[in-house]
């Protein structure tokens, strides 16, 4: 059993660490928080063990009344594998804790990719990954389009790929995020960083991309164009994606017209907070004309690099089959939409 | 002087009729309404000659203290060229009474192309509106479209444009319209109407559109791709769209990152209603990467077609000069920003 940790217990971590949590192969030694906020109770509630993240402020944890298990060094030196769930920036100033433990760290997209041997992403290079000593987990936006070039550029080539990312403004929680009743270009030059973080996982890919924020929270949402190296139809796409477990194609006649019913889809299934750990593709918008193929895609900024962390642990542990990696991330967590 | 009668008084119709009143070969007959509401009331300040569109109705607007100058008939019949501004379908009701009284018409965009002889910008092709019974004047998102591509077409050759157009939900005052916090395909499926639209005017070129629509109302905000038929730098785009009275280039530095700067910036220099005639793309944002030109612009869906109205108005009139009734235009309502 590889035991694991996760230090930041946010958006990201507290996911990471319930994923982890239900694997087989793995086991959740604890989560390293920095404030005793209401997630600092989720953990309790959860019993996970809880470490100071910081440990100047571990006694506002027993003012509050939480138990701490100990400081964050702690738990880096009784992991197999720590799994940093920081914010931006945070993570490589960890970095140095983690190699003085000898402890294998993962690390989330919002650091520069030189934080990490190697930048991840399960479905195009799990094999970078294997024996590494850190690995950075892409973020989610490159993770949901290196879900769909892998097989695209796999199977027909990919000449040309050209992206508009239409972001969510703030997750539903970051209340003092904008904007309100605005499009922003952001940022206004192009590309936008996706592009050539993209170019972390296909070193050779061509791609342009151009970030928008709106005021929306649940979702972001891509207006995807790929110029394919040999010809293909809409049926060849849709008939390679659906062989993904990780994208799900929105049928016709779903009624799912956005971000919004998604999540309603996914609370009706039973998904732990509404989780969509998968792409979300319309597939009415898979449209090939020429040898541009088209498609929206929403992506949930939440979740969806949750099974690539995952993967990624086994990864750095050596096991090099990333294809029973992924599906037993896949069964332990409920990942796949079969509709 | 050409004598123009407004059908149709709501968002279009009332900044049409202003831009008529201001031009120096132009007068404005009157403006016909369906409803005494808030619009009439700005009619009759403006001492514009108010006529009832639907006859039946015409009662309510002396209940509600409104006097008439007579029923719309009466306006077509008083007009050299009516401009219809009712909103989308009903035009093409209206086109019959139009060709009963044989006064030349103009529709706007919301129409099906076939109301009309030709579709309309004055960039693009205002040639072919000279002299012809009818025009329509494209929508604002076309308009905004073929203002650039004809430039571009013109200087490098057009090998292929592919357009995602994120859309405001709904105008200010559209207070039934959604979405709130989702980002929608609309259309899900590829292209969107747009492309084809665009085709109405550019009938060889190769276009591909994607619509989208999200919680903003000021205006449309276009992520463009035009790939080049020839070598260009970011620096000659710019320079061809600095010629073009029509385009605004925000400059960098200027501190408009959205529509709701753009709004103030056009309120701060007294614009009638804040309105933005203009395309305004920002400079930042021309990059050209091989042959694929890129660029974010933000389009005023209120008011960027009504030099376009004006325009095709001197066209169906004969006057067939389309550098000089374009300046006319702009120099009688202020359009153009010299920043």
């Amino acid at each position: 059993m590889t035991q694991v940790g996760v230090n930041g217990y946010g958006t990201i971590g507290k996911r990471v660490a319930d994923a982890v949590a239900a694997q087989p192969d793995m086991e959740l030694v604890g989560v390293a928080k920095t404030r005793p906020n209401f997630e600092a109770e989720t953990a309790a509630r959860k019993d996970y063990p809880l470490y100071a993240a910081v440990p100047e402020r571990a006694d506002r944890f027993a003012a509050d009344g939480f138990d701490l298990a100990g400081e964050v060094d702690e738990l880096v030196a009784a992991a197999d594998v720590v799994v940093d769930c920081t914010p931006s920036g945070i993570g490589a100033e960890n970095a140095s804790m983690y190699e003085a433990h000898d402890t294998p760290a993962i690390f989330q997209g919002g650091e520069d990719a030189d934080v990490a041997d190697v930048s991840f992403n399960a479905r195009a290079n799990y094999a970078d990954a294997v024996g590494a000593d850190s690995a950075r987990v892409v973020s989610c936006n490159t993770t949901g389009l290196s879900r769909i070039l892998a097989p695209l550029s796999e199977t027909f080539g990919v000449e040309k790929a050209r992206v508009t990312l239409v972001r969510r403004g703030g997750d539903p929680g970051q209340t003092g995020r904008g904007p309100i009743d605005d499009i922003l270009p952001d940022p206004v030059t192009v590309p936008s960083h996706h592009g050539p973080d993209v170019n972390t996982i296909f070193p050779d890919l061509d791609i342009d991309t151009l970030g928008m924020k709106v005021p929306a929270t649940l979702m972001h949402t891509h207006s995807v164009n790929v110029t394919l190296a040999s010809d293909a139809d809409a049926a060849d796409v849709l008939d390679l994606f659906a062989d993904e477990d990780r994208l799900f194609l929105i049928p016709p006649g779903a009624d799912i017209d956005g971000a919004g019913k998604l999540k309603e889809f996914a609370h009706d299934a039973g998904r732990p907070r509404g989780d969509l750990w998968e792409n979300c593709i319309w597939a009415e918008s898979v449209t090939v004309e020429g040898r541009d193929c088209y498609l929206f895609q929403a992506i949930h900024q939440e979740s969806d690099v949750v099974p690539e962390n995952v993967d990624a642990i086994r990864a750095l542990r050596g096991d090099d089959d990333a294809a029973e990696s992924m599906a037993t991330t896949e069964a332990a967590m409920g990942v796949g939409i079969d509709y």
